[in-house]
């Protein structure tokens, strides 16, 4: 049990769209990643709410109800069953949460190793 | 769906000691709290881990091993069925992650309001 210091956690990690994870939660996975210049296709998760935290940057998540910004400092949560993409553009560091098993190759831009 | 500064969420919070609820997640609530100057009694989450994230300030978290310093920009998690408590001096503002039902005046330094 030791605490997780964010921002230091992503400015370790030297690649982009790689998932590290930094702590478990009642059935769900913290994960840190940085991500720059990349645009997901549409995809649901089924069965996982997804949660975004903005630790340096920021994006927009695209709905079928359009663009929304989320900013340096924000989080938002996709429920489970909402189609969504992700559309980062400068460099962006990130927390994710979703239940263990949600993030592979086809919806989280890659490169994602337990 | 939108999303939710967490300084702006906690400085709109007038009052010390009252969870606001900021979101859901798989079963488990978020929540923004103010504390300033509280240390709670020991107690144990038989069915929950329980996330502090530090917004502003900081705090230690005791156990039975010790005081973990937790900085501002860190989170920790308490996994379930570990003997904890918040101390906390400064006035600090938190991020909380923990199963919905989790929390109640007992564990949480009261004022827990829906």
């Amino acid at each position: 049990m030791k605490p997780v210091n964010l921002l230091k956690k992503a400015d370790s990690i030297d690649k982009l769209y790689v998932y590290e994870k930094v702590g478990r939660l009642n059935g769900n996975v913290l994960s840190v990643v940085n991500v720059e210049n990349r645009t997901l296709d549409f995809h649901v998760h089924e069965n996982s709410d997804e949660m975004f935290y903005v630790i340096e940057g920021g994006f927009e998540l695209e709905t079928d109800e359009g663009l929304i910004p989320v900013a340096k400092g924000e989080f938002i949560i996709v429920p489970k069953g909402t189609r969504h993409r992700p559309v980062v553009k400068a460099l962006s560091k990130f927390l994710m949460i979703e239940l263990d098993g949600t993030l592979n190759k086809e919806n989280s831009g890659e490169l994602y190793e337990e």
